[in-house]
C-alpha cells in the first residue's frame, strides 16, 4: 500500500485531502477512485484511507480506519551527535531514520571544527527535519523523528540524563562495551562524537552525569559512520 | 602512532621507504629523523619503524619490531551486495571497512536497475579497491578488504557457502533475526539487495544453498544503509 507521512499533524474527521507533492505523487503513480492508500500523522498513527476523488492537485481522501503504525521500535532511541563537519548531519539524519531513531540531536563540544551559529541553523534545522521526514516516509515509518539542537555540550548531557540507558561512545575507552551495559530500557541516549572527538573533561563530565561510556572496538569510526552503526547495534542486533 | 598501509605489499629485510603520498604525509606532519611510525602490510602485520631519512619524496624507515595487527575482528565478515544505482557502492565500501569487512562483492540479481559490464567494472574496480585502502586506513584497520564482482547471482551464493554462516537479508522475512541464527562462526558471509530487493526464486535459491534468511525489522533500509548496519549489528552488537 502506498504510505504517505502527511505535513499536516492533525486528522481530524472522517475525511484527508492530500496535497502538493503527495497528491503529485498520487498521479504518478496513477492512483485513482476507489484505491487503498494509508496516511500517517509522523507521530505513530496510520489512517487507512479510500481514494474518493483525484485531480492534479487535490486528492480527497475517506478515513476508514485509525491503528497504531506497526513499524515503530519498542525503544525510543535518542541521538546525539556533536556538530560534524560539512554535510555530514545530514547523512546521519538519514541513516538513523531509517534505523530507528526517535529524537536527533547536535551539540558543541571542545573539538569541534564545524562552525554553527544561530543564523545559520534556522535554515539547517528546516533542511534536517525535511531529510528526517523523507527518510521516515521512505523506511515506511510512523514517527518522524524532531532534529533539534543545543548550545552547549553541558546541555546535551543534562538532557540525556532522562534516559534509562546513555550510551556515551569514547575511542579511548578500552574495555567497557555496548553489549555490557545492554538493558531492557525503553528509552536510551546514544553520544557520540565530531571529527575531533571527545576531550577528557567531557568524558568526565558525561560519566559523572550517568552516562556509560562505552567503546565501538578497535576500528576508528568517522563520526558519520558511528550513530548508524551503534543504533544498528542496538535495533538489529538487538532483535 | 602516525599508520602508514603501504602499496608494496611485500616487506623484506630490515629497510623500507616510503614514497608517494605517504611520504608527503610525513612532511606535512614534519616527521623527523628517529620519530617512530607503523607501516603495515594491508593483510594483517604491523612493522614498527624509526626514521632514518627524510626528503620530500622518499622517506627511509628502519623496521625494528614486526607484529600481527591488533585492531582487527576475530571473524572474517565477507559482504555480498547486489549491484546497486549511482556510487552507493562507494559508500558501501567505506562504511563496511570501516566496520571490519575482510572481502567485499558485488552481484547482479534480477533487479537490479545499475547497469555494470566487463568495460566499466574494470575502472570501477580499480576506484573501489581504492576506496577501501584509503578507509582501511583512516579506520587504523590491518586488513585492505579485498573488492571483487560476480558475474550472476548463483556464482555468488555459491561462494558464500564456504562461509560458516550466510545471513541472506530479505525485507518479506518477517521472524527469523539475525540474533536467532548468530552462532560462533569465524567466517560470516551477509548478502544484501539492491534498490528493487530479491526476487522470490532468489530467495529460495539462497535458501536451498544453505542461507539464513533473515528480518531487519519493520523499516525498509536502503540498499547502502543495509550492509552496514548488519555488519555493525555484529562487529559492535557482537562486542
Amino acid at each position: 500500500l502506498t504510505r504517505f507521512i502527511v505535513e499536516t499533524p492533525e486528522i481530524n474527521g472522517d475525511t484527508f485531502v492530500l496535497v502538493g507533492e503527495d497528491a503529485k505523487h498520487c498521479n504518478v503513480l496513477r492512483l485513482n477512485v476507489g484505491d487503498k492508500v494509508v496516511i500517517c500523522d509522523g507521530n505513530g498513527m496510520d489512517y487507512q484511507c479510500i481514494i474518493e476523488n483525484v485531480s492534479k492537485s487535490l486528492v480527497h481522501l475517506q478515513i476508514v480506519n485509525k491503528v497504531v503504525c506497526e513499524n515503530e521500535p519498542f525503544v525510543n532511541y535518542s541521538i546525539y551527535c556533536a556538530f560534524p563537519k560539512g554535510d555530514k548531519a545530514e547523512h546521519i539524519i538519514q541513516k538513523v531514520t531509517e534505523l530507528g531513531a526517535g529524537s536527533i540531536y547536535f551539540f558543541p563540544s571542545k573539538y569541534c571544527v564545524a562552525k554553527y551559529n544561530a543564523d545559520n541553523l534556522t535554515k539547517k534545522r528546516e533542511r534536517w527535519q525535511k531529510i528526517a521526514r523523507e527518510a521516515a516516509q521512505q523506511s515506511q515509518r510512523g514517527v518522524v523523528p524532531t532534529v533539534d539542537t543545543f548550545e552547549s555540550f553541558a546541555e546535551a548531557i543534562k538532557h540525556c540524563a532522562g534516559s534509562e540507558l546513555s550510551v556515551f561512545c569514547y575511542e579511548n575507552e578500552s574495555s567497557t562495551t555496548i553489549n555490557d551495559v545492554r538493558n531492557n530500557a525503553k528509552t536510551v541516549s546514544i553520544i557520540t562524537g565530531s571529527e575531533g572527538g571527545f576531550s577528557e573533561e567531557e568524558v568526565e563530565y558525561a560519566r559523572s552525569s550517568g552516562c556509560k561510556i562505552v567503546t565501538l572496538g578497535k576500528r576508528i569510526l568517522r563520526c558519520e559512520t558511528a550513530p548508524p552503526a551503534v543504533l544498528a547495534a542496538f535495533t538489529i542486533g538487538g532483535l
